[in-house]
């Protein structure tokens, strides 16, 4: 007898076997046994990221479910954009207070939707009573030599980011009731919010480029200094040079400079590159259609033991305290 | 600012740093980054599960973290024994609803008392607040040639079980008070349900050996069934022949019989080899140090459009009706 949890994994099953290509390459396994097989790419690695995502902490209890399906994958497939990788495969894992029909065909629909855009394979998973969790493990293929990493940013690159900054943020407050906003942003902030688009065909464009990259997920001010400890350098960042949406500048002013600098849930990459790829850099760009904006540059550190930190700075180059402390985000852990 | 599950994660990323191999090989890349890089063995391919624990679902609320974080990885390590897989790495998601230190130290022992000892290493993972659910995605690398799949059981096959089967589920009854038994059995009881060993070293050694292989996590009678379902064919099961533990012959015929059957929580191996390897099976047996007994064999289906089943009989052939129906076991989904 099955229970209604085995029937949901063969549901999710037998979706992803209809997307399996006609003559998977060689002996890769997939769903139906103890384990799926799987290989990078020839001379590549797999990159491999997990993020788990929890009711009332990362997502709100009404929320779509096609659009927490299209976010659930998206939020890892941007950390492989972040690697550079090329998406192969991922594990869904998850626990559910009750298998309701229509919650599971919107989330599996938004979900799948976005792996057949980036030919992702579901080939493994786990389905559970409990409280609503998900966890999705996500592989990617990736020349280790060409691999973005966080450790590699160079003092003089280029601070670049990609898209607009702040608008997920936007949307939480709005939905938190913190700000107002008229029919037309709100719908842009929310979309920020509920469906970010990884940028993949940036992180892919971007090999061989850059030096360093993330993808910013807790806010620019907590993400790049990721990069700065990881590469033991400093940088100096102009505060309005951060690129924002046209339905954020209609936002006060201090609530623009708190979304973008310290929003959260944005999975835009950021990244630095030397001077001299700049036209190497909007070329990338030009490739992914994504726009990108220089925001500021690496420094060596005075010394070996001073600590990587951020210099805030305005347009005209003049130093600017910016007090983030207090101002939270969606997955404040 | 760091929030207290940024330091779980710098805990357990230090703990994972301290096993790290000094001169890790190549381009390997581990905590700290959007994803680690990770590859098989030259010219295999990684073995890929992932099992997601729920309290009250697949432990208790009380359970010991050391045994919990044993048991987590263990039921992981299950799986890619069951492939014939050699252990690499895994990630490790979970939600807490505190950052409780003594608890948190007792589950990492436990979890990492494990890894070590199959040279298992943590290469990422995320912490959240939450209801308690720990999600964990295990890595091996096997030749795809040599993989033991659930698909390849041949008709005339003897099928093999490792260990003994029912400890766990007697251990849950015991847990439930379904029924009782002395100290010492309770103590057997309690280890098979809460410090499973998984079968690496037997499912290594029985690469090119045995036809089909998996493990036994929702009991005999469930799981024998994927095998003959993805290979085609029936078996015949001598229910006496099945082996269990002398704690377990202290307990009522027809509880030894429906836990050994439909128990659930073994994490033995059960496999299938040609009769021509018996010698083979039990040299592989000796080697990994792990008991195995030959408890039925594979047929073929009389007609192509049979379902596949499993025929119980007694030691003297004679055909036995089991009712396994009602007879939970922990993760009933």
């Amino acid at each position: 007898m099955l229970s209604e949890f085995s029937l949901i994994d063969r549901f999710f099953a037998r979706r992803a076997a209809a997307l399996r290509p006609p003559n998977p390459a060689g002996d890769t396994l997939g769903i139906g046994d103890d384990c799926a097989l799987l290989a990078p790419r020839a001379g590549e690695m797999l990159a491999i990221s997990t993020d788990m995502l929890v009711e009332g902490r990362h997502f709100f209890a009404d929320i779509d479910p096609h659009a927490l399906g299209h976010k659930a994958l998206a939020v890892n497939l941007s950390d492989l954009a972040a690697m550079g990788a090329q998406p192969q495969a991922f594990t869904l894992a998850f626990s559910l207070p009750k298998a309701d029909e229509a919650w599971l065909c919107g989330f599996s629909e938004g979900l799948f939707t976005l792996a057949e855009r980036y030919g992702c394979e579901l080939i493994g998973g786990d389905t559970t009573g409990g409280p609503l969790n998900l966890c999705i493990t996500v592989f990617g293929s990736v020349p280790p030599q060409t691999a973005l990493r966080r450790d590699t940013a160079q003092p003089g690159d280029d601070i670049w980011v990609s898209g607009t900054l702040g608008d997920a943020r936007a949307g939480l407050g709005l939905q938190r009731g913190e700000w107002s906003a008229d029919a037309n942003d709100i719908a842009t902030f929310r979309q920020a919010l509920e469906r970010p688009e990884p940028r993949v065909a940036l992180g892919l464009a971007l090999r061989g480029i850059a030096h360093a990259a993330l993808d910013l997920s807790d806010g620019l001010a907590g993400d790049l200094l990721h990069i700065l400890e990881r590469s033991s350098v400093g940088a100096s960042v102009d505060v309005d040079a951060v690129p924002r949406s046209a339905a954020l500048r209609r936002l006060p002013h201090d609530v623009q400079q708190r979304c973008t600098l310290a929003g959260g849930d944005d999975y835009e990459l950021c990244f630095t590159a030397p001077v001299a790829a700049r036209a190497a850099v909007e070329a990338a760009a030009h490739k992914a259609s994504v726009p990108v904006t220089r925001i500021g540059t690496i420094s060596a550190l005075a010394a070996a033991t001073d600590r990587p930190a951020i210099a805030w700075r305005n347009a005209t180059g003049a130093p600017l305290t910016v007090t983030l402390q207090g101002f939270d985000h969606f997955h404040a852990e």
